[in-house]
């Protein structure tokens, strides 16, 4: 394709995308499409012609938009916040234009130290000391990987570099909670711990935080049988009701054995944008790493998830290559940022946040993420007060973890009403899944059922960059409705 | 950012990258910024107020852009054409303004079904049978330790889900050699087997290929010693000379002790686009993984990894997770890419081969490979055909060896010339590096250094999209030059 093709195109298709933009709110949220259906739209065999740019963005029209879930319509409060400012679309696309690739300092210097600078005013950002040095990576399961192979290796004084895990005698322990993301579990697995070796401590009852009293019996335990407490993970925000683990507490008991703490602040460390949320991570400055998404809550476009260390010796002695055909003159005076993590091969990612933070500003994001706290305090109080409903977790940032339970009127013999009973087990489960369900499938609004001590629960996560209040009003109305839609049905 | 300023300043951006496409060739190859010069030309502090739109594009002009080393420029001969069709730009843009996030089926249908066809395209635009299934990933890298993840899985019986690699009695040893890629070695050590259990199986003095006779020796010797083979690395065009190890004979080897057999195309398989390359990789059928970039030369912008496996159930097994939240009723009807690979949120990189096949014909992709393949002959013609000049490594795709000798004179007493003799030792390793040296500070031309078996040579890699005959030959040009200029200079 030649510039002027592409320039021509390329109108066309910002057109298209600033469209789509301003019409979210008017397609479903979820996709239209069952499963195979949209592969049975496309030929199973590769295109042998050129098609015309046209051709294309008809089927982008017809087959793939209503493939999509649309993660930017102001009533999805599924997962999380999958936000996409335009301003950083802009640079992704600035990324694709220079069309670089970061393997070395040497292949992008501005790649790499924009990619510094950007990290370190995100640090600044989210108040963190000047101990603290961050890369870009795609996603926060690679940062917590990431971090266990870190925290593997200074365990097991780089065993790597000799006869690998195979060789360390003292069982290595990783320490989490239920509560933490999948991620946790997934990265400990990959990095050769063993279930076995992954210790799930005790949480709260009420915060579902992180007990550090059960941690510190863990850990002794664990000592005392001769096995080594290598990675505490502690999550800022729990995936399913943004629990806080309490990180200073959990510090100060890993530093008694020196095992690595990991903080996974995914979807929260955006709420750290506000000087009023950073008590919720109070002790950081003595965790060994962190990670966070700008691409979740913050609305960087994905992916983009930056992950900090202290220790970026220790990191680039486990993560370092350098083969002859990557080295060059400025070697030892740049960062080479390919020994800071799993690939080689680097996007310039930072422009997303570049652009991101100067075009729209850092006052409009803090102005947006406090709107959101505010719906969602704002909801959990109508719930909190109407018969039936319960908030379920604490409301730390924008999750509302939301049940309904149906009163059961007892019938007596005579035909009269008895005794009223609440619904339970899985006569609940089924009631909150139907009623969930029920909305979800409307395309009207869109929230992700999630387990909270084995039973369903409706989750509300707020935070979509067009989801003002009269939105979450609206899905209260919806949950409502469809509790009592439900209720006639049964 | 609303759409309508993103419509405004989208269309200046598509203009700018069309200009920026079109002036490469006018532009040096290499960044003009010495270390940290592009840091010191931004702000330490972030902005704290909202900017135009038009500062911002003049930082990346008068910032970024000099500090960026020009890959699609047509005199880039360095490491690997990293080329960015701008078809394919237009389906990363198109992906970044459906603004979606592939974390389940349900969270975005069209991304997964879309990237299941298109990696099936591929599978048959390679030649492979359809015993293969193929995902996306970010790099190589992460494919390599994927693979390595998955045969240590399967050579221990599923570990992770027990006592993990440390309660693995017999060690499990990789195979690969000196001349495959930094990242395999990486990931070995990432995936925990340790540097002792990495065996550097002997290469082919000519061809630099793995010795399959060497590789039996060594699994042979290890079985013996109550070891277990886990995994071979066969590259398929290594790094430094695109030297082909034998796939057929290396998965024979293998198959006898059950070991998992990786295929590192990163760069060759392009080339098996081409019927007549395919004999290449002769045996891949009977590999257990397989990776290769549409990121380098076939010109899909960066990243945009393939890797395929035979036994999907068996990766699964290593990478699923399935948390409560991510649960939906499509499942068990649909992929989950999640559990496929490392990264949870995944971009919808499918449609930028989309784009790219649709819109460029595969029939254009190839021709320019073969026009590649051509000019890579020429070159290696005339530099056997010069005197001083060696082509180092058979020539069997885009990269030509290159080394000069100078034949230093001896002088006699009398002041007359002796007998003469070439150049050798840390004095040839001088002499490359600084006639290599002074074409890349030119910015006219780049190539990178690198060693065979253990001196410096001249590695020109051809195939930049731009890279016509004329520029292969303004090269050979160049480096006759460069020698000369060093010569008179020593």
């Amino acid at each position: 394709m030649t510039p002027e093709e592409f320039r021509l195109a390329g109108h066309e298709l910002i057109d298209w995308i600033a469209d789509h933009r301003a019409s979210a709110a008017d397609r479903p949220v979820r996709a239209r499409t069952g499963p195979g259906e949209v592969a049975a739209a496309l030929p199973d065999r590769p295109p042998t012609q050129v098609e015309s740019f046209d051709a294309v963005m008809a089927d982008l029209d017809s087959v793939v938009v209503p493939g999509m879930f649309e993660m930017q319509h102001p009533m999805h409060f599924g997962w999380f916040p999958a936000n996409a400012e335009l301003s950083s679309i802009l640079g992704d696309l600035a990324s694709a234009g220079l069309s670089s690739v970061g393997i070395s300092w040497e292949s992008a210097p501005a790649l790499t130290e924009v990619e510094e600078v950007v990290c370190d005013w995100m640090r600044q950002l989210v108040g963190l000391s000047d101990n603290w040095f961050g890369s870009i990576t795609d996603t926060a399961s690679t940062g917590c990987l990431t971090a266990m192979l870190a925290a593997r290796e200074r365990a097991s004084s780089l065993s790597q570099n000799h006869g690998g895990l195979q060789a360390v005698e003292s069982p290595l322990v990783v320490y989490s909670t239920k509560q933490a993301h999948s991620s946790v579990v997934k990265a400990a697995l990959l990095a050769g711990f063993g279930w076995d070796n992954i210790v799930m401590v005790d949480t709260d009852p009420v915060t579902f935080a992180m007990d550090p009293e059960s941690l510190a019996s863990c850990v002794a335990a664990d000592v005392a049988a001769g096995k080594t407490p290598a990675v505490v993970v502690a999550a800022v925000g729990t995936t399913g009701t943004t629990a806080m683990d309490p990180v200073a507490a959990i510090v100060e008991v890993a530093s008694t054995v020196g095992a690595w703490v990991h903080v996974d602040a995914a979807m929260a460390g955006t709420a750290m944008l506000l000087p009023e949320c950073r008590h919720l991570w109070d002790g950081v400055e003595g965790a060994d790493s962190i990670s966070w998404n700008p691409h979740k809550w913050m609305g960087t476009i994905l992916d983009c998830s930056l992950f900090y260390v202290r220790d970026t010796d220790q990191l680039q002695s486990v993560m370092s290559t350098n083969p002859s055909y990557l080295q060059s003159s400025a070697d030892g005076e740049v960062t080479q940022y390919r020994d800071w993590g799993i690939p080689l091969g680097r996007r310039f990612r930072a422009l997303k946040i570049w652009f991101q933070l100067r075009l729209d500003g850092v006052e409009a994001i803090k102005d947006r993420i406090r709107r959101d706290l505010d719906n969602a305090q704002w909801l959990a109080e109508q719930v909190v007060a109407a018969p039936g409903w319960q908030v379920l977790a604490p409301v730390d940032l924008q999750t509302v973890c939301v049940l309904h339970t149906p009163v059961l009127r007892g019938e007596s013999v005579d035909g009269e009403s008895g005794a009223s009973e609440p619904m339970t087990g899985q006569a609940l489960d089924d009631h909150t899944l139907s009623w969930v369900r029920a909305i979800n499938e409307s395309g009207e609004a869109f929230l992700s059922p999630s387990q909270l001590n084995g039973r369903w629960m409706a989750r509300v996560s707020i935070g979509v960059l067009s989801t003002e209040h009269q939105h979450v009003a609206e899905l209260w109305k919806c949950l409502q409705d469809a509790v009592e839609v439900n209720n006639l049905q049964r």
